[in-house]
């Protein structure tokens, strides 16, 4: 059952000017174009601001530069995305997880699980494990040994922290995400493949959110660290001995190579990748696919690949792409030619 | 134990047309190259005619137009292909699952396990999830809060139903599949991130696959879709509120941002990508690793990349693509100076 | 707490020369610019050398011809990265698995575990399963039906094999692999989809590594082939019916399309793709996130894609790729005019 929230509720908790009545009452949040009366929808992007005239929301949170436009009642916020994040979590009703150690979980007695945090049905917490007050630790988690869930932090379920994992406080991990597993580290002897012992682990700072399915290995020597508020997307993959810099975020299917070192709030676009032991710089926006090969210095914007076409035109430039130097040879050739001496 | 058919039983059950003795038995399938004595092959493409003469199998599904060169007998099909599909499945003798629950899972009190439903080793079961009628979960199965089954659904193994997920009917799902985790919705803060919570759903239609180590992404609001007969293969990311048309395929490794609408009876080759917010209409054919930056109106095939070289020649090229627009302008330079005015 | 080995030891049962005290002791590894007193670096690459003047390390693994250079004392190797490996073990203390059947599992009476072995908490072990001496099973494995886990074979935790997948010995696959997924095969029979049955299974060599939500498919009719000592890092795709040979290694995020057939000592980059039906020689190294489009018949290196670059630069010559073809139509026009006849 969802809760009934007046707007001028709404506008006392959070700080927003109301404009119309405080009385009219919100159930639910939904976007302009599909929002039914009862529910709070918002504008943040001039994209949608077309479907601000005709939405049946109850009420929109939006810009004060909007606010004339709105024929319902509106809620006006600096940052209405913000606003909205805040307010919405009052309509996120997960069942809050039981303290306590689930009867069918197996601790080692080497362990130490705090008294507030709970554990969950068919975890194993090994010896040495540390899991601090309030962390939940949902169901089918491994917490390996040497590994530490810092308070508060919550493994949504099936989570694998593999050895010598610290995750700080309110650390978010969605299912099937593996960490500190070895890093791939090999050496090439005579005629096969020796092993590289991982000897490092890894620390994940506070605030950081890990997606499902995503890899972060532990490092060689030294340990794979992500600063605080990192905020990494499903199927990402941090090799050994990377250094992600705060508030920096990545997402889904991103790559990183090992000892690679990504600044502070960076934005790592849907399947990029960054190759091993290369620097990118604070604030460095890396658009979707692109690869990058050599450090980057700047703060900027930057990107590779090329745009998609029908395939029959595409498969003639790609074909002419493999002879690109030899066309800009043949262009200097004939531009030395063209120009007087 | 594999059964015994005869080729005249094969060709009654499945509608084809016997050339060569009805009494001859096959007890499974082969390739044209590798097939032995006993054995059951198949021609669907031109690319392995070759083989045919050859052929050690007991008998081959081919077209009319193979029929004559044939050695051995042979069962034809308008499609060969789906012909040898029906008939292996003769051949694929996976133990049935034992219906009811198994001693070892947890169930909550508040799910609905429906009577002939079977419920593997160590699955969890939360409250307000409904596991319909026929419906195999496999061991190490989470099945989330307010989830459903449907019926004649099957859960292979290790899947994870984290929230607000509804699976269609005979919806078939590998291992390692998350489906209905948080989407990947953040504001920013000043000088932090905010979560934004994820309000919505992920719905799944009847017949549809989802891959190993998938992961299918909750909405934000509305729900993420996956219309009937959509077959993802392996880890591929379907972020929050995708929308999938009826009978697609995508292949490995393919990933789709938040909010992309795909058509019906499209296919997206392995590792390709669509950014978010863009749509892509009905039968629409995306070439493996092309990355999808604006919307495709038209059905069609469409690619992006550069073609594979040696090392050497494409550094050269390469390098000239950081400069193809220069290049460019010089051509026209030259092409104004060559042209009479 | 970790050992402590004297050089002279370490020199003896490494057969390495020694240059300095043999009476010094070490108790851990670090790199050169951060190990401290008591810990052993190692100088394997050029790019280092400039960080030996001022190591802290009590000893470092070098070449003859930097350790004129070493301000510490040295052990000297042929191959000091191998060396390395090999002296690192000695520090890498992770607990070992007791032997024997964990009370929770849940174990087929018709599979088959050796005595020596490991079967940790939670595993499921079905029917057919064999389990062989000194293999370790961690917690959360599923073991399905028909398949067998080699001799000295280690799975970490939490990894599914999901049908007729046989692993050599000393196998080591890391958490969340799933291994023998139904190929994704699929025929189209008018409007929809048609499961085609995956009858083959999964072949795994001696001594590889499966990394951390990897996915190996299991054949269509014939299995899916790595030999030995084939490495694979982490979220790797190896679709039906590939055939990987020995001493090849793929880093993380490549994948493999069906049928396709890599060669012995391959490197195949990070992210990297390789078309199904394809065949690429021995000894053949794609660079990071290219597309194998094609056979590669001569072992060396290959590439695709184009160089990063701020995405204002990007775009125009982006924008230009689209109209390659034309471009060089338009330069071998003003080559022609331009040449005398």
């Amino acid at each position: 059952m969802s809760p009934a929230v007046s707007l001028g509720e709404l506008a006392e908790r959070f700080g927003l000017v109301l404009q119309g009545s405080g009385e009219a009452v919100v159930r639910g949040v939904g976007t302009l174009g599909s929002a039914t009366p009862g529910q709070l929808s918002f504008l943040a992007s001039a994209q949608y601001k077309g479907q601000l005239a005709t939405t049946a929301a109850t009420a929109v949170i939006l810009r004060a530069a909007d606010a004339a436009d709105c024929p319902t009642a509106a809620l006006i916020a600096a940052d209405p995305y913000v606003a909205y994040a805040r307010i919405a979590a009052l309509f996120d009703h997960v069942p809050a997880a039981e303290p306590g150690v689930h009867p069918s979980a197996v601790v080692s007695p080497d362990a130490v699980v705090a008294n507030g945090a709970s554990v969950g049905p068919f975890c194993v917490v090994q010896a040495g494990a540390v899991i601090d007050e309030g962390a939940v630790v949902g169901p089918h988690c491994v917490i390996g040994p040497d590994c530490r869930v810092g308070a508060g932090s919550h493994l949504v379920a099936r989570v694998t922290l593999v050895l010598r994992v610290t995750l700080g406080r309110r650390v978010l991990v969605h299912p099937g995400a593996v960490i500190g597993a070895d890093g791939f580290g090999l050496a090439f002897e005579r005629d096969h493949w020796l092993k590289v012992p991982q000897l490092g682990g890894v620390r994940i700072g506070d605030d950081c959110e890990i997606g499902a399915n995503t890899t972060i290995d532990r490092g060689a020597i030294e340990d794979t660290v992500l600063e605080e508020d990192v905020r990494l997307d499903n199927q990402i993959q941090v090799a050994h001995n990377v250094h992600i810099g705060a508030h920096s975020a990545l997402a889904g299917c991103a790559a990183v190579a090992g000892s690679a070192r990504i600044g502070r709030y960076c934005l790592i676009g849907g399947g990029a990748g960054i190759l091993g032991h290369l620097e990118v710089a604070d604030k460095v926006t890396i658009t979707a696919r692109s690869l990058v090969t050599h450090s980057i210095r700047e703060p900027g914007e930057y990107s590779s690949g090329t745009p998609i076409q029908e395939n029959r035109l595409w498969r003639r430039n790609a074909a002419r792409f493999k002879h690109l130097d030899e066309l800009a040879r043949r262009v200097a050739q004939l531009a030395n030619k063209d120009s007087p001496r």
